[in-house]
């Protein structure tokens, strides 16, 4: 049977839910015909959403009732216990019996991992599932994993994440040899702890992978890596942080152009430069994240990704099942095995 | 006997050497005239700069012959054994020997705390001490550290890194109960690593200390903690990382005044509230990171500081000195020291 590409979305997730998730589903199939999007979720809450919006019975919509909603603080441990017909973890599901291709949810992260790795599991040779997001960069973007999923790393895992957003660059950007680079601190002294140490050992024995070496804080947005690998705790803290100083840069900038009178006009008169400076770093056009490492594709949307946001996370959904990045992740790691065995 | 406050300059650390040092000595002088500033390095080079500057024999300078340098990437191994008449050595001699209250150095950071580490010693309780920097928020500025020297920590040294920071900020800042957070990862899941959490109980146990608490990447930047606690390995990550979003930034902006003839004509318009802006992030005005934990005063400069950069750096030298930064460390790990023995 072939069907066309299906991608569900835990309605439900984020901190808006429907009304964000069901009009970004409606925008995005109004760009692509050849797809369907499952809205999982309450049913009477989605039918009156695709009601409101003059969308009821919309060729490419399925609504897939779900009785449950998993809470934005809600634990793993109780989400996975006592939620088992939540939007998530049935979205989940459709993956999982192959009713989806990918499904996309906004809601939080710590049970979206741990849903998605009770129900998914682990691709054969992948201990850890990783969570990957791409981030601008001065020369288009990088992808960076982990992003928080695993505060205490092994070697052996940032190996696994490397071949992970290798493939992931290789895949969606069409690199060849994606070039892969170990985040590390300054070239003074110790270079690194011992988990770095480590791990750059086995990444520049891997002949599948285009190991360049460290890379430094400030060369996540300079050098040209395709790829920055890091253990989830380094990469949570970098990730934000940086979010921290684009917060930083706009509350200063906007004191300044609120000065007095003449700032003001100055602020008018820069309007459209500064508009396009907002875009280039607009955080709405890089929402997604991949969790990485499982047999099926999941994406986390931003909570409080707004319905441009979460339609780009629809699109990255989309973009790994047409390159079938699971697939891929999977064949490399075999190459991995076989090559480490033959050594 | 009693002597005006005196701070030995590392005349031939940095990028740029005696060119930023001397002319930054000169111009800290004019402010104050209760200062000596010891101009430690080669005295030809250095007597020629102050002759070219006008400034021969001027009151407050002091020049103090080194014969070596220690090269910017040379190893701490290599600068200890084999640079034992360098600027940067001889300076910190010059604190040790009580001839300086504190040394000033743009000098290499693994070289610079190697030397001060193995010149004067740790303060009593102190494992290892940490390199320390203010950073700007959108409050006024918190204390970071430790910045990297450190790459692998135990729980117990981020205690320590507390009740550095804490007493810096008490110090110079003049907050009564410094607020301490700790740097850690987002609050959904596993919250944190094993070393996060085990210090957190630490610092939560620890009365001298105003600990708060959790800080996520972007709360160093938008929450009220006037110090955050980190191992060396992510502060420096966090910090590098700060720096190259800031360069990020600086890069799109630029893009989008350059555009096209109206946005060349909007960057000239808005050029004095830039300039106000660019101010606001002027890296050179939080220049001079403390290497905290050590029996004397030690300020690390950037290498590429410049004149104005130096200078500040050498006004938190004189701070700390008349602050009494390290007496009031020793002081509250004793304290620390004899509430643990009590409990």
């Amino acid at each position: 049977m072939t069907r066309p590409l299906t991608i569900a979305l835990d309605a439900m997730g984020g901190d808006i839910g429907p009304d964000v998730v069901v009009p970004a589903a409606l925008a995005t199939l109004a760009s692509r015909s050849d797809l369907t999007l499952i809205l999982v979720g309450r049913a009477d809450v989605i039918e009156a959403k695709l009601e409101a919006l003059g969308a009821k019975g919309r060729a490419g919509i399925v609504v897939h009732h779900a009785a449950d909603v998993v809470g934005m603080d809600e634990s793993p441990a109780s989400a996975l216990r006592s939620k088992k017909d939540s939007s998530m973890r049935v979205a989940i599901n459709l993956v999982k019996n192959g009713a989806a291709d990918a499904c996309v949810s906004a809601g939080n992260t710590g049970a979206l991992m741990a849903t998605a790795r009770f129900v998914l599991k682990t691709l054969p040779g992948i201990d850890r599932p990783a969570i990957c997001t791409a981030i601008p960069t001065v020369r288009g973007h990088t992808h960076m994993l982990d992003l928080g999923a695993n505060a205490d790393c092994k070697p052996e895992h940032l190996l696994q994440f490397a071949v992970m957003g290798s493939e992931l660059a290789r895949a969606v950007d069409g690199v060849e040899r994606p070039r892969v680079g170990l985040l590390n601190i300054g070239a003074e002294d110790i270079k690194g702890n011992e988990l770095v140490k480590e791990a750059g050992a086995l990444l520049a024995a891997a002949g599948e992978l285009n190991y360049i070496g460290y890379i430094e804080g400030d060369g996540v947005y300079l050098e040209p890596a395709d790829v920055v690998v890091t253990d989830g705790f380094v990469g949570n803290v970098a990730l934000k942080t940086s979010e921290g100083v684009a917060k930083l840069v706009r509350h200063f900038m906007t004191q300044e152009f609120k000065r007095n009178v003449f700032t003001r006009l100055v602020a008018l008169v820069a309007m459209p430069v500064l508009r396009g400076f907002a875009r280039r770093i607009d955080p709405r056009r890089y929402n997604g994240a991949s969790l990485l490492g499982l047999s099926g594709i999941v994406i986390k949307s931003h909570g409080g990704a707004d319905e441009l946001a979460f339609g780009n996370a629809i699109r990255i959904a989309m973009l790994e099942v047409e390159k079938a990045v699971p697939q891929r992740i999977k064949a490399t790691l075999s190459a991995l095995h076989a090559e480490r065995q033959a050594q």
